[in-house]
């Protein structure tokens, strides 16, 4: 298969981890979103969002979003249950992340690290608020739990992994919540696991001169 | 099944137009959210995120998330095809509409019918900008195709809709989107079809003298 991707976007390091876990060899299309590569008509047909990753299977049909990219690789594995029930409760868990953690947590990240925060403090304290109360949300249902579903990692684990990891990038605590830590060292420790986030690089700044990028082309998807 | 549900949600909605669409018979328990009903220890048992809907199994099993709901009850039904690929992209924009149509076009629906909005202009803005961004992705992929995903209808339709067919109460404009307007009649026109979004109750307006609610608590699942 092949991953178009941008390296220092958590939505497409869940799918580089994942693929890792699962052994899957990959060719990785690096996508400069700052460029504006994500924005031509090629990677339009391949997200119509036009948004990394997008992942193209060997028949060279595209699927989009990070979330539904991790279903799609791990079904058959033990990364997704056969069991309806669990096997919803994961997708449940993919969803809250897509709808609460990666719009604060990712965004706040994002803003902070490229200068996008300044001047929009009224948007930065509903990131810290919204951010914390799902971070809130995770500890509680991980305390006392190894996993978000079941008795073992499933990809409701590693897509919640990656903006939850980068919380403090953005200034959230994670000391002070003690299951989500544990848990974070869990998913750390999975045979293949790697982590290789990369920095936003300097044309990713605000004022870089590079083109003009939404949220939503930019660390979404 | 039991679906714990209020009234005015738009992701409640698409749970009752998804069961309505298959003939599934359902009891409704509803949540009063503004008079703290979703974070009782027993809500947060079924959902830890203290959010609406919730659906009930006859085992007593709950599976929160509304999109995750769409997917459990349309396994083996026509709503969701057998394909993987295709199953893949039903969830592709089942994400897409958590992360980007639901928080922009959904909160921005709740804010400005409940008098939210006040004083919050730095954050409707980016809602606007967002939120407008997102149905011009719906736009450009509907222009010339019948449904999201396929030759008919599925769970990506009538999660798609939900917020969607109501982005006018917010203030964006459908006239001049009319590949998404021809889709919304199409989903409008489905045997079963029925439309009973609730308006917010009174007590939802800021200082009415309810419990305060989160965005996280009020519309999202």
């Amino acid at each position: 298969v092949k991953l178009y991707d941008y390296g220092a976007s958590a939505n497409c390091l869940k799918v580089r981890i994942l693929l890792r876990l699962l052994g899957t060899t990959y060719e990785r299309v690096p996508v400069d979103i700052f460029a504006g590569e994500s924005q031509t008509p090629e990677h339009l047909s391949r997200n119509p969002a036009g948004r990394t990753p997008v992942l193209e299977l060997d028949s060279g049909e595209a699927i989009p979003e990070s979330n539904a990219i991790l279903i799609h690789l791990a079904r058959g594995t033990p990364f997704l249950p056969d069991d309806p029930i669990a096997q919803s409760r994961v997708l449940g868990w993919l969803f809250f992340e897509q709808n609460l953690v990666e719009p604060n947590v990712g965004t706040a990240r994002f803003w902070r690290l490229t200068g996008r925060d300044a001047g929009r403090e009224q948007i930065v304290a509903r990131f810290v608020e919204a951010g914390s109360a799902a971070l809130d949300v995770l500890e509680r249902h991980l305390d006392g739990r190894g996993w978000l579903v079941g008795d073992s990692a499933s990809v409701a684990d590693v897509g919640l992994y990656a903006y939850v990891h980068a919380a403090p990038d953005a200034g959230f605590g994670l000391a002070e919540r003690p299951g989500v830590s544990a848990w974070l060292t869990r998913v750390e420790v999975l045979a293949g696991f790697v982590n290789d986030l990369e920095p936003y690089p300097t044309g990713a700044r605000v004022g870089a001169g590079g083109q003009s990028v939404h949220d939503g082309q930019s660390k979404a998807g």
